[in-house]
Parts: C-alpha cells; structure tokens; sequence
C-alpha cells in the first residue's frame, strides 16, 4: 500500500471545496487546477494576482510550482500541462509567456508536452493551468 | 506484458463509440467521462437521472464510483477528477453536493486534485465527470 | 532517475512554445493536445488536412499515432483519449469516424476510455485530441 499524500504549500488558500491541490501517490504527481491567485491571507477572500493574462499566467505556475515541490518534485517531472484560456485571441501572448518563463528554468528535460482549449472561467480569470507529474 | 482490462460495470449503457467506459493497466486505472444516465434498460436510450444539477451530479458519482469498484479501487484511489459544467452559476451549488457526497465515502486518503472548467455538454447534461486513479 | 525523453515524429510542425508533442518517462507516455495539420512543409505555417470533420478527425488520429510510435506505444497501450470539439452537432459524426479508425487499427486490447466536451478552438480546427498511454 503506497501512501497518498495531499500537497497544500502554506501559500495556498483553502480549496473551495472538498479536494487536494495536488496529491501524490508512489511516482505520480497530480497538481489541481490552478489560477491567478495571490498566496492565502487569512480571512480574506482569494485575490488574482491582477487583471491581465500576463499577471495572471505567471502567478498561476508560481502556483503549479509550489505543489510540484511541496511533493517533491520540480518542472522536469512534469509530462503534461493543460492550459485552459477563455479566448482564442490570448494563444499568442500566453505562448510568448509560458516560453519565457520556461527559459528561466533552466529545465534539465525536455518540456511537458501541453493542450491548450478555450472553455469558460469564473468571472475574472483569464487562465487555468494543471499538471500531471512523474518522478524518479 | 501487463493487462489492459476494460472496466463495463453491468449497470452502464453501452458506450456510444469504440472506447471503454474505464480501462486498467497495472495501477492505473481511467474511467472515461461520464454523465448522470440512470442505469441501463435495454431497448431504452440512455436517460439522466433528472433534469436538476443535484441528481445528475449524485448519479454521475455512482457511475464513476461503479467503474472504480469494477477495477479494484475506491474514492482513495482516485488523483485527479475531472468536472466539466455548463454554467459558471453552478458552482458553489455542485461544490455543496461534492462536500456532502465526500464526507459520506469515509476516505481514508486525502481527497483527489481537481479541476473544473465549463464546456459545452449535449443537450439537457448539465455535468461530466472523468477520474485518473492509481492503485495499490 | 528514469530518462523523460520528447517524442517528436518528422512529420510535426514545430511547437508553437515550449512544449514537447509528447513525453515519455518510464512505462507513462502523453501525447499533447493534436489537431489536423498536414505533415510540416518547412517555411509554411502548419495547414490543416481540410475544412471538414472527417479531413480533420483522420489526420489528428494520424498525428497521434505518429507520436505513439515514436515512443514505442500503440494504440493499444492508450488508457485515455480526450477529445475536443467545437459543436455538439458533430458528435455523431465524430463517433462515426472514431468507430470505423479503430476497427481498422485491430486492436489487441480494450479500447482507450474517453471524455468528449465541447470547446473553442482556433479558428478552422473542428477537433483536438490529446492521449495518455501507459506501456509495458
């Protein structure tokens, strides 16, 4: 019986309902869906990093990244992001992000492999970002 | 060489097209998206539970609950569940049912990761739900 | 430490960021999001097969298959296919064309599970699909 643990960086507000925000079981890493959203302060209700795409991607994998490493593992593990925008116009500007952020990782592996869709978001979030993870 | 096992609980429809309703393969186990259908009647198209949020939502767990049952795992199991709405109203309303459906399963893991988006679903299905598990 | 190796079949475009058209690490391998485009024409920007469902749907399972191969999988090892589509309207036929590719794959084991929603996409792409397989 391999442990299942639930991964909660102290950064994080508290899910809005009764799930992880990432779990890990044996060598699998599932990060849950992910936004723009500032670190946690008590009594206050969670807050987007602000209101453009740019702000808002770059919070959301601050985010992805804090679990990764609350569970032990680093983007270099991930195999799967799927990015979740609400408008097609933003591809462009998400994907001059997303590369520049990735280049500063300085990964060791080659990148995730990614689908990006265009579905609809709680008013105010502009991206969505989750992850699946596989380490060793 | 490790099995691959097609996952059909006899309570389930068959499936519309060539895929399976969960499949396994050592311990991981992928219960395909589904929907609040009652169990099947032959002869009889497939039918939702109701046309509210709540049944569906209720039934769509016991669909899930039933694939993860026929593999060999439970609610513990699952990493990562999947929750496709209509409507960004539906909300905290399918959150309260996912709060109270959860406290009733009695885990004895923390809860999977999730992620929930709104998409377009066929006509009169107000969610979809698909789980990625792991075993053992 | 497992090697993560990119899959990147001759055929494929270029990704349009950092990201891998598919990953392999250990016995997991994930196909990202694929969409009908032709075989990469180098100096043109990727062209999908057609305007049509059935011209997109075929050259997608193509691009799929593609990066299966090039990690060693087949259809036979995929536990998941996600499928995204732009209208409800297509489902049938969409199911049509799914049913008669796989009778055709001969398959030596179950199908893959599947969750079909309905999203946007670029314009002129009818459908996306993305695969998780699991080897060995």
């Amino acid at each position: 019986m391999t442990d299942k643990t639930a991964l909660t960086p102290s950064t994080h507000t508290t899910p809005p309902a009764k799930f992880s925000h990432g779990v890990r079981k044996g060598n699998i890493l599932q990060v849950a869906g992910q936004v723009g959203f500032l670190p946690a302060v008590e009594g206050q209700a969670p807050t987007p990093a602000g209101p453009t795409l740019r702000e808002q991607t770059l919070r959301t994998f601050a985010n992805v990244a804090s679990i990764l490493q609350e569970g032990g593992a680093s983007w270099d593990d991930v195999m799967m992001l799927r990015v979740y925008l609400t408008d097609t116009a933003h591809f462009t500007e998400m994907n001059e992000i997303y590369n520049a952020y990735f280049e500063e990782q300085d990964l060791q592996a080659p990148p995730a492999a990614r689908t990006t869709v265009y579905v609809g978001l709680p008013a105010g979030l502009l991206i969505e970002i989750d992850a699946l993870a596989v380490l060793g």
